[in-house]
């Protein structure tokens, strides 16, 4: 690692790595609200609550850590109105360990509501039109105010395809963002400036490298930003159109460029089959809407492959979503309910359905923590592939 | 009751008095798929499912019994294929009591798109418009294929106001129509014809007393439905914009009219002060959508009044909804985190609000079955009035 980690800054974060099978890692991380077993995925609670699931049905499923999005929780209820809750954990009533992005890949995604200079970004809030300046530093405060246990820099995220000039600039501008971040975080440890609350004095923070698809600025990415030194490391700039070997390329000379004593978190990634495929590249945490979205527009991921819910072959079909889980959707109710259920437009379609999404991603994750116990990861991935390649088309 | 209960015809329906405190009656009735205890509030699961609610939740409130409307399962999925699903409970997993109501109620409320003649009411789909019959042979046949615990018959719902002539040409023909429904499944029970699936042997059902708001006739119909013989008595035809005094006049009367040894239902009502106020006089049963359907516009029944959880007082309210009320949403969560997700759209608001107050009413029956029990009835219901009444206008 760039820096060794300050204990005496105050945060009890610690990965500690258990096991490698391959290039797959087996570890877990400390935080303030607890253990983190890696490789994780963190279902996304955008506005403080994954949606449409109960936070008692995210810990039976498997979940130990979610995503909060910055740039919503900013804009409604307010960052300030969060702190003075006592942070996001007390406000949303999850005393299990967050992760805040740092809202900069939301503003710019506003496309014509934002401009971008080396300060920062100017944006029109998608809520009311209100304007508002998100730079490296208030992205920081912002998320010490919510308080959560792993808090991101501010990036600048690219557009896919990008020139290597455009990427180049963009990479540098990042890596100066991000040692403004730190600095701002090494502030806050040390002495919070007024009108900043630190609600979570334990808070870590996780660098991020950039670079597009090419392979030289990533290196120029991941070195500049180990030196500045954080607690962990996100590969961001991937999933965003281009394809997907040259997705898994990127992870896999990112990730082998990052320090083995730090997590590597690969953002908004993916399918299932993603997920494993990068943890066969190193990866050690992931976030995604998929299992969620995908949810509530009725496509279940199974281990034999996806279902579209909607579908006539459902309608008097008695099975469960995937007699392989153990998911309360599974066990207690049939894919025809649950085609009525959606085509009749209840909530509950909604509920049921993440319920078994974000189980199966949980499992899946669960299942490939036990392969690299077991020393039999690769053979697992050709299983796990095979088995949902074979009826990506099934129903 | 007009008739005595014949086991050998199937059902093991059965009603037993437990004890009184004034009009107010304790009691249980037993059905093929268990215990109900009396009186008892029935969530409303329209479409086979409870607005926002898992089955699990239902358990937790205390739901023992569960509404289905026999209009929209008819038009979709459509009873036959519920039929082939085994029925109801099997086909949406719930195996505990279930009611049905005749399907009249929804038809009646299509106004322009429905005419009724002495055979039955014809009526176009609110989906479709696709035509279809319903009389009071059909709505026992489609009931048993549904195959609830206690099916309702098909009654005729007039709109309030009505003449005294039109209320009685009604009520007669619902009287009329009881009597058909009943020698229909009499014929069901002793051999179902062709095309007829009978889901559930031991299904029983209710007779409904109609009148509108005249006492002469809701005696009439009382009399004569009690003649034809049921295994259960509703009031139907109030709750439909009549003053609450009147709507609780005709309940004391009819009430008492009814047989001691059959559960007297209500059917639609009420608010929790209308829970208390017809137990007061003689009520065995209830539904209404209020609790769910309130919850999800963001009304919250609590001990001391209701509570809009929109309002600006709830943003920095750390309180939970009901500090009296032991549900998950109050045992995890604070008004103003139920506000924010209120406001931010996220559908665990109307899950979560739906928890609450369908766990506020089934307290509430559970705390009336209670008083019962103790002889405190009459002091309960002064205390209940007096906290509900005191701030019903609070916050």
């Amino acid at each position: 690692m760039g820096r060794p980690f300050d204990k005496a800054q105050g945060t009890p974060f610690r990965f500690t790595l258990r096991a490698t099978d391959g290039a797959a890692r087996l570890g877990e991380f400390e935080t303030p609200h607890g253990l983190v077993h890696t490789p994780a995925f963190m279902p996304v609670g955008t506005q403080g609550a994954v949606k449409a699931t109960l936070h008692r049905d995210l810990i039976d499923s498997g979940a130990e850590i979610v995503l909060g999005n910055t740039y919503h929780l900013f804009l409604r209820p307010g960052d300030e109105l969060i702190a003075r809750r006592g942070g996001l954990h007390r406000f949303i009533g999850w005393n299990r360990p967050l992760l805040t992005d740092s809202g900069g890949f939301q503003v710019f995604s506003l496309a014509e509501r934002r401009t971008i200079t080396e300060e920062g970004a100017e944006f029109q809030s998608h809520l009311d039109g209100s304007r508002h300046q998100l730079t490296p530093e208030r992205a920081v405060d912002i998320q010490a105010r919510l308080g959560s246990d792993v808090a991101m820099v501010l990036d600048e995220c690219l557009a896919y395809p990008a020139t290597h000039e455009a990427a180049a600039e963009s990479m540098q501008r990042s890596v100066r963002w991000a040692s403004r971040c730190r600095a701002r975080l090494e502030r806050l440890r040390a002495e919070p400036p007024p009108g900043v609350t630190v609600s979570n004095a334990g808070q870590a923070q996780f660098g991020i490298v950039q670079g597009g698809v090419f392979a030289d600025l990533r290196r120029e990415s991941a070195d500049a930003t180990v030196a500045i030194g954080f607690e962990g490391y996100a590969i961001g700039g991937l999933s965003v159109g281009e394809p997907i070997d040259q997705m898994y390329a990127v992870v896999q000379e990112t990730a082998a460029r990052l320090p083995v004593a730090a997590p590597r978190y690969l953002m908004g990634a993916g399918t299932p089959e993603d997920l494993v495929e990068c943890v066969a590249r190193g990866i050690d945490m992931f976030d995604c809407v998929m299992p969620t979205r995908n949810a509530r527009n009725g496509q279940l991921f199974t281990s034999q492959g996806r279902i579209n819910i909607k579908n006539a072959a459902q309608a008097e079909d008695d099975r469960p979503v995937d007699p392989a889980c153990g998911c309360y959707t599974c066990t207690h109710h049939s894919r025809a309910y649950l085609r009525h259920l959606y085509l009749a437009g209840e909530m509950t379609a909604g509920a049921l359905n993440t319920l078994h999404n974000l189980t199966f991603y949980l499992d899946t994750m669960k299942r490939i923590r036990e392969a690299i116990q077991l020393g039999t990861f690769e053979r697992f991935r050709q299983e796990f592939l095979r088995l949902s390649g074979d009826s990506r088309t099934n129903s």
